[in-house]
């Protein structure tokens, strides 16, 4: 068995259990459970169609465009541009729904091959046009939201076309993917080979390799599988003034990883056209278990053992309280009291779920990782029961979140990491700061990703929408989490920086680290038509701002 | 038991096996034996005194220093300006014995903090001085070369009274170190806590923690503990616009990794005063085992699938025919007749040695890992004594090659790395490129580290001198082997691109890898004192030049 391509979640903010029905509505008993736990109302929130400003597309650039791409291939349609007209952050649904102003781009451009998006990028520079590469539009931080800049119009570069496996090279277990491959089909070309990349965001359904790239994604399997940071064993990148590859050595000491400058730089720098990629066996076997530990402390040193005995699962994710009660009330099936009682019997007052999951070419391979991992732990286990159902609800609940809006909830996540002895600290900061800004709320958290010397922080808000200021509800509380960030973690473990993070970005880097982004942006965008807004602090992008 | 603190090698490029005695004369027998493969002629070329030209630095720039770093602590002496006068390369060592041209830096500056260093920084700015940051002095790329460039003066920063461990993190498992502690001494002062970082060059004796991170060193046992790269969490750079730190998570979406920008800078961007390293529990127990396997392909198949499979020892070193054949002839406690008549029996035709060695908390542990490295494999083992052979071979030749130079021999090590496609291709090809260049010659090779995608090749080579123009000999040789290297792997796994390898990075990383480095480089080094002519192609590090 391998379900490593099943994995059919839409969205990067998709809730886990089972919020909905398969029909996408929201069942009673969560609808109680939330109006108990956040006051939310008796309200429905239908959406309004949102405000789309005419193209401002000039005749001569969409003429010189459609000279690159082809007839058909520069879109202004209403669909097309409203289509890219932002992510799937809560701000970007709502603004999609019809709240605050939508930035639309005045055109989508849909490139063929790497060659076309040099030329298009070209193109954009002498027509004054700003572009905002495009995948699975799946950014949660607004790393695609359809900003202008100082630009006279703005493209979405659709990188859709740019979709084949280029080539396999089984000996070094590498391949060579076009960016805009999304991830499902991606991993379809590679079994053909019998081969996996093992990349599953929650955004995986929707996402593709290119983006991945670009946002330094993790993954729900990257304790096994690495970072997509750990994978990108080459790239190819289209700027205004040329191509630009990278990689050709698993390792190397020829000066700075620029590859590292290239994965993360979300479109700023340049466009990635095509991924070199470390790929694996696809597995035959993965086995999903749930275990519970007593208390949040025990939880979290539990896993830290795992990563710095460097025996994690290929799957490690630990809830705290909160979201472990949340995760057990909302699942339907589990036979909730029982539950409690067995788990009260066993001395565990405060249970936090740890699901570990093990990929593996047989059983016995499985087997082995597991007792590797258990090796001297003393878990109370709840069977592979509760690991299964935990990886159903993973493909269940594509439209939790579009349910959860519908009824009028302020729904969303964020993230961040941070080392070991500061985790709990900075879990206890993120925490207090939504819960100050958000009053009666839902806050929940768990581990996602473990390392040897720290961890990633995944945090869900929920709280009765305010209908009057929807978006500002969840910016002031989105600022003080990011707030509490600053100076114990860092500001995306793996969501990227996009528009959302670029205020606490000095923070983190330095004003030299901006610098340096800003001297390498002007190298390969002298103009500074890539991306405007993004990842790099305002103001700082053109020469002679500083 | 624990080795680790225990090795002695003094340089990047010592020769492994008994080519010396203790008393550090070549042996007859190693000496016959060069004799008949290489032409060597009985010879002795002691060295002469290298000319050293008075010092350039100008009584302003000394007094303003002196001001900095206080007195005594800017030396203009000649021996301590020659005992920074380059690394120890063939060519290097040559020029210390007083062939051709050596740089000499004009003065010896030791801060005594990181804050010092950026005044010094800032001083030579102002004075138009040239830095040379000078850790261990092991670099065999001429990475610590006293290249003036075009400043008025260059002195060598000598890094040695910045040897503190500032702090130790348990939880997280990380330490703060300053960048001039020497390996050893860093060891010992994490010994204290049972802590270890694990990384053993060959340069391990002399070398220092900063030089390791400017360099992106890679350690024997790096397929255990991970490049240098992979352990520095944190950098503090010192550079003439002021100070620049990074980390502060295990891993983050926040942006491009600018750490890995400031890792393998080779001191052009600026001068790491301070690294935060992952650092791990001391092992108890450490295990070495030679194997032999019947000929290259087979060999380098069998650590392709240890690397994939990823079980691989945490030391794996792979020889080659060639490579195999000079240890076992070079091996005096071996009973090598016997041992050939043993791989005879075996069916071995071609043996290439294969040292395993696994480091583990106990026993048990490394009985365990070991297991799990050599499942499924049917090697012919030689048992723990070939192992612990070369084990005791890494600690007993420290002044191998000034012996081999002693008697006339031409005698230098380059390394590269590939794709696994591409390991056979690139060995061969620059096997011939080197014995074309050479003529009579020897050269070995070896699979210093493996990773899933691919494999470094370390090359030794052995001549005789060309004593009219030894430099000249080298140099030929060198520049076909990088011509080989071109296009087909990394021009440097680990050695880094110093002075030698600046030719060749514009093929490896194109010219807009060139121009982004410069674009850093005037960020952070806006008049070019830092490390001239070393890592970032000549004309290109200013702005305008391209």
């Amino acid at each position: 068995m391998c379900h490593t391509v099943a994995v059919t979640e839409r969205t990067d903010h998709t809730l886990r259990g089972s919020w909905t029905s398969t029909t996408g509505e929201l069942p009673p008993h969560a609808l109680r459970w939330l109006r108990g736990r956040t006051g939310l109302a008796d309200v429905r929130t239908p959406p309004r169609a949102p405000v789309v400003p005419e193209s401002a597309l000039s005749g001569a650039a969409h003429a010189a465009l459609d000279a690159v791409v082809g007839p058909g291939y520069v879109r202004v349609d209403r669909d097309s541009r409203l289509g890219r007209a932002g992510g799937l952050s809560y701000v970007d649904l709502l603004r999609q729904r019809g709240d605050g102003d939508l930035a639309v781009p005045d055109a989508v451009v849909l490139p063929a091959s790497p060659g076309q998006v040099v030329e298009v990028l070209k193109t954009c520079v002498e027509h004054d046009v700003a572009v905002v590469p495009f995948g699975g539009g799946t950014s949660v931080v607004g790393g695609v939201n359809a900003l202008r800049g100082d630009k006279a119009a703005v493209i979405a570069l659709d990188l859709n076309r740019l979709d084949e496996l280029v080539s396999v090279d089984p000996v070094s277990r590498l391949a060579v993917l076009q960016a805009g491959l999304p991830a499902p089909q991606a991993e379809r070309a590679l079994a053909a080979h019998g081969l996996t990349i093992g990349h599953v965001p929650q955004s995986y359904e929707r996402a593709t390799v290119g983006g991945f790239a670009a946002t330094r994604s993790a993954g729900q399997a990257s304790s096994g599988y690495g970072r997509f940071e750990d994978v990108v064993e080459g790239v190819r990148l289209a700027t205004p003034v040329g191509e630009w590859r990278l990689g050709g050595a698993p390792a190397s000491a020829a000066g700075p990883d620029l590859k590292q400058l290239v994965v993360g730089s979300e479109g700023a720098f340049g466009v990635i056209t095509e991924v070199t990629l470390r790929v694996r066996p696809r597995p035959e076997v993965e086995r999903y278990e749930g275990f519970v530990v007593d208390g949040w402390a025990r939880g979290s040193a539990v896993v830290r053992g795992l990563a710095q005995r460097r025996v994690l699962a290929d799957v490690t994710r630990l809830s705290d309280v909160d979201e472990t009660g949340v995760s057990l009330a909302m699942t339907g099936g589990w036979k909730i009291n029982a539950l409690k009682a067995y788990l009260k019997a066993r001395g565990v007052r405060r249970p936090c779920l740890l699901i570990l999951g093990w990929h593996g070419a047989s059983e016995a391979e499985v087997k082995r990782k597991r007792a590797e991992t258990l090796r001297g732990l003393k878990l109370v286990s709840l069977g592979t029961a509760l690991g299964e159902a935990w990886r159903h609800g993973r493909f269940n609940g594509p439209r939790q979140r579009d349910a959860l809006m519908e009824v009028g909830v302020c729904v969303e996540t964020l993230e961040t990491a941070t080392h070991w002895s500061k985790v709990s600290e900075l879990r206890t900061a993120v925490r207090e700061a939504l819960v100050d800004a958000l009053g009666e709320c839902v806050v929940m958290c768990h581990i996602s990703h473990a390392y040897e010397t720290g961890a990633s922080l995944y945090f869900t808000a929920l709280a009765a929408r305010d209908v009057a200021d929807p978006i500002g509800q969840w910016q002031v509380a989105k600022a003080a989490a990011s707030e509490a960030i600053t100076g114990l973690g860092t500001i995306s473990h793996h969501h990227a920086v996009g528009a959302d993070h670029v205020p606490y970005l000095e923070a983190e880097i330095g004003a030299l680290g901006v610098d340096v982004l800003a001297a390498v942006k002007r190298t390969l965008d002298p103009t500074g038509v890539l991306n405007p807004g993004k990842l790099i602090p305002t103001g700082l992008a053109s020469p002679g701002d500083r």
